[in-house]
């Protein structure tokens, strides 16, 4: 039986321990493991300790705090969705993989979906609204479930989280873009409110659909995420999409005869640079790849650059690509290593990068064995089905405009917002309002997406020094870490337990270290390790005072209770 | 784009509608839909809309206060269940059909569960404590999933749901019993903070497990739980598992000779009473199940009892019992409706009621098609194999202590809490904390649920009237409904945002009706059936008055705004 109003450490349920899992690489991974906050159950699918959900919590409260400011309306969804939603909208397709099905009883089917756009536009659907009910935007804390290949990296990379998920529903397109707009700026302020300053990039919209994205990125140099911002600051877009100037090369040479010749090399564009004894950027860059219905597709770069595979999928219009195999390529009459562009027309989908325009008398591979072509020049030698920006950008490229140079960062994305117009409105029947010209007219929206478990990971990343997790205020799981020195000590326990009243009477959340059994310096360690913004001892020598120290400086003071109190209550 | 403090009712998510469902049976499930709190997805999964999401939190707000009061310890644990920890502890097989599993793309099984306890007894074995950690108890909110055969009745009978599920952890049996008891009073603040008077009742554990357990029953007459209370109030008990004192027949006849006779007549009890000529009681009751693992089971009764199937379970030891079939009776040697104990002695196992020694020389049938035995007595003529409670109670019948009579009652099952002792902790290796002693012992634990839906739809039962929804003002979506009359008046409109803002300020939350669009009579109905507990009507004729009504009232006074202001805010 336990009656208590303030956390007993001692009863605490997830205690600090001394060694992080063997295969956590991350800070956030480590520290939020050894402070107690966070277990794994299978890989990717976490507990939440106690400290850990507090965490949670407050930083959901404090997403919640701003959408309900800009009359975000909170409501929940089911969490098992009907398949055929998602049939409806083409994304059992889409989704490919990560998207997880359970039938019921009754042979029913349900995915457990990574986002709900399907669901809201059922619900809104069936509620048959006028245009008088908008604009609006309705959003849910729910567990989003992403079967992903690979889960680990803590909290980084998971295959279950709490999500924020938010869709707004606008009578047209500009009646939209106040609402994009005034969300981007909403998650701004939600991130500095966390302690997190972010960028926001451009992104792909991966299987969400619409037409264009922001993604929300905490710059960490463990971030799993590669995005440029140009030196002048103007253009900010993850490596997905990157855009970028392609400089002219040899483009005044004059065109030479083409000609195929032996070439007795590896496969490696290296092999063909020492061969030839020309710049790796004259070499054209042959990478064939099968997409999910079984179409071989040729991508065709300069040397120099490397493929995109978002940018290729999007160019081919497909939604997932793998390498061909080397049997795929022998029956086209090719051989791995020596892929040409010649000769392939209308065996396969060829997708060219406008790099190609930048050189002239490329040489490459010739579809044979130790053959290879030089001189090739495009449109006189081959042509290509596509041309479409297939390149991944690097550090140091022009920006479009050419005024800029490409910088590249990493970050973690702890949100991100969509448009997405009438992708679902349209696809899904009958997701139309009644507009005031009588006339039933599909809904313009957006989503809107700030994964709560993945936050805490980059707030973590950011906020914490050898010794432990340094909370910012706003999220830290209690206000005040209250430790008593000598707990055998005459009094030193009652006089804690009665501060720890005092502060929780004065609204500040409190834990208190009362264990017995251990020493101080092992008390200290802890909340060093737990983080919490501020530490208060209590002990015999103190007196009726205690000694404050912040968990971000090595300063301490003495104080009364009461300037403890009014110091904490800021 | 939106920018608001208070809720405009123009813009809510979930307004109004004049009709219910129509398969809607239940005040609650049909005024929850009218008023705009809920939508269905598929049968028994429903969307909590903006209002009903709310009330919603409302509840769990409440029911969080008070298990941190008694230091409960909030955390939560992955939605996907590893299937291998219900393996451990044979749940896999007790909880049968209502269990829906899911597996990953790498093959991995999870239950998507109806409750936790593999869960908390796996992470708690992982962070090896001792006896110093003890005792706590913690606790999530979560989608639980059951999937119900039949799911109607709104949120009175669902297959997926939000339960508050606590799991306590004790050193022994004398502690958790302290834990036991204050978690029973705190259920019963919780739900008179609720506004519900709630009745303690002993019920069966179903697949839980343990030794004994509670439910909270909201008496209600459309309540799907039938439980008995003792008229001197000393007991309390669910139907499934309520005990009775058998009283005395014919127990004082002489015996007679045993008899077989031919017996023209139909299968039912009341052929057999026609045919005979002699009470109902003195007929013996004979009925035919087949347990989960295919064996045949015999229940024998005194004829003017039932069969209570939850106990005939427990009696024989299974998990689920289903009617035998005509030929599985047939392969008997037997016959439907002349089935008999005598004879059938080791060819199926036989469960006897105490309520056969209660009579002598009985009636029916024997073994064959219209053929009946007279004069069958117990331990003369057949004997049973366990002889075992397994009638069902009634009301009028004695206590067991025959002190008392049973009334019967029909109630809402809003929470129950569980005795688990070491069902959990000794199947699930290594679920031990390590005693003063130095020794590994297991842990004494318990269950504790609320499901929080089925809570709002007991509220709702309770506090009606033929308006609508009568809120108690702890659960309200909001606390007061601000409706401007005559919206296109001068001034009004910005008199009801004054208001708005200022009730706001004051920590009072605010649903404004500001449709221009619709009549004063369609705003005041919409108030009624919503049933926020304070009506403010805004309107040009009160001047710089306003007028407030209560919900449950239909008194009307004319107050200022600092007035109405001290009024909301006590």
């Amino acid at each position: 039986m336990i009656d208590r109003k303030y956390m007993r450490y001692s009863k605490l349920v997830g205690k600090t321990v001394r060694n992080a899992p063997a295969d956590a690489i991350f800070d956030s991974h480590k520290l939020l493991y050894k402070s107690g906050f966070i277990r794994e159950s299978t890989a990717g699918r976490y507990y939440f300790l106690p400290l850990g959900w507090r965490a949670h919590q407050k930083i959901a409260k404090i997403v919640r705090e701003e959408m309900d400011r800009i009359g975000g309306q909170e409501m929940i969804v089911p969490v098992l969705q009907p398949l055929h939603l998602w049939q409806e909208t083409n994304r059992t397709a889409s989704v490919g993989f990560e998207l997880m099905t359970i039938k019921d009883g009754r042979e029913f089917q349900f995915a457990l979906g990574g986002t709900a756009e399907e669901m809201f536009v059922d619900l809104v659907r069936n509620l048959k609204l006028s245009y008088r009910d908008l604009p609006f935007n309705i959003y849910q804390f729910s567990t989003k479930f992403r079967d992903e290949i690979r889960a680990r990296g803590g909290l980084l990379r998971v295959r279950e989280f709490v999500m924020k998920d938010a869709y707004s529903f606008d009578r047209d397109e500009t009646e939209f873009k106040k609402t994009y707009r005034q969300m981007a700026e909403t998650y701004t302020k939600i991130f500095k409110r966390l302690g997190l300053e972010t960028l926001k990039v451009e992104a792909d919209n991966g299987y969400i659909g619409g037409e264009y994205c922001h993604e929300y990125q905490a710059e960490s140099p463990i971030g799993e995420s590669r995005f440029f911002v140009s030196e002048d600051g103007k253009y900010s877009v993850h490596a997905d999409v990157a855009k970028f100037k392609r400089d002219d090369k040899n483009i005044g040479e004059q065109l030479k005869p083409y000609r195929e010749i032996k070439a007795v090399r590896g496969t490696t564009m290296q092999d063909g640079v020492k061969l030839h004894g020309l710049p790796l950027w004259q070499q054209i860059k042959d990478f064939m790849a099968v997409d999910e219905n079984g179409n071989l597709i040729l991508a065709v770069i300069r040397g120099d650059l490397d493929v995109n595979e978002i940018k290729l999928a999007h160019a081919a219009g497909c939604h997932h690509l793998r390498h061909a195999t080397a049997e795929e390529i022998h029956a086209l009459g090719s051989e791995p290593g020596f892929i040409s562009p010649v000769g392939l027309k209308g065996k396969v989908k060829i997708i060219g990068d406008p790099s190609l325009r930048t050189i002239r008398n490329a040489y490459g591979g010739a579809n044979g064995l130790h053959r290879d072509a030089v001189n090739m020049n495009i449109d006189r030698d081959y042509t290509v089905d596509i041309e479409a920006d297939i390149a991944m950008a690097q550090s140091g490229f022009s920006t479009e405009d050419g005024k800029s140079k490409l910088v590249e960062k990493r970050g973690i994305e702890v949100g991100n917002i969509f448009q997405l117009g009438y992708h679902y409105t349209k696809l899904m029947k009958g997701a139309n309002f009644i507009d005031e010209d009588g006339k039933e007219k599909p809904y313009y929206m957006g989503c809107y997406g700030i994964g709560i478990g993945r936050t805490m990971a980059a707030i973590v990343e950011k906020y914490h020094d050898k010794k432990g997790i340094v909370w910012p205020e706003a999220v830290a799981p209690y206000d005040a870490h209250v430790v008593e020195v000598g707990s055998k000590e005459y009094g030193v326990k009652k006089k804690a337990e009665g501060i720890c009243k005092q502060l929780e009477q004065a609204g500040i959340e409190v834990l208190w270290d009362d264990r017995d059994y251990v020493s101080a310096g092992v008390k200290f360690a802890d909340a060093d390790l737990i983080g919490i913004p501020w530490r208060v001892v209590v002990s015999e020598r103190l007196g009726d005072k205690v000694e404050l120290k912040a968990r971000n400086s090595s300063l301490t003071e003495e104080l009364t209770v009461d300037q403890l109190i009014s110091k904490l209550k800021v």
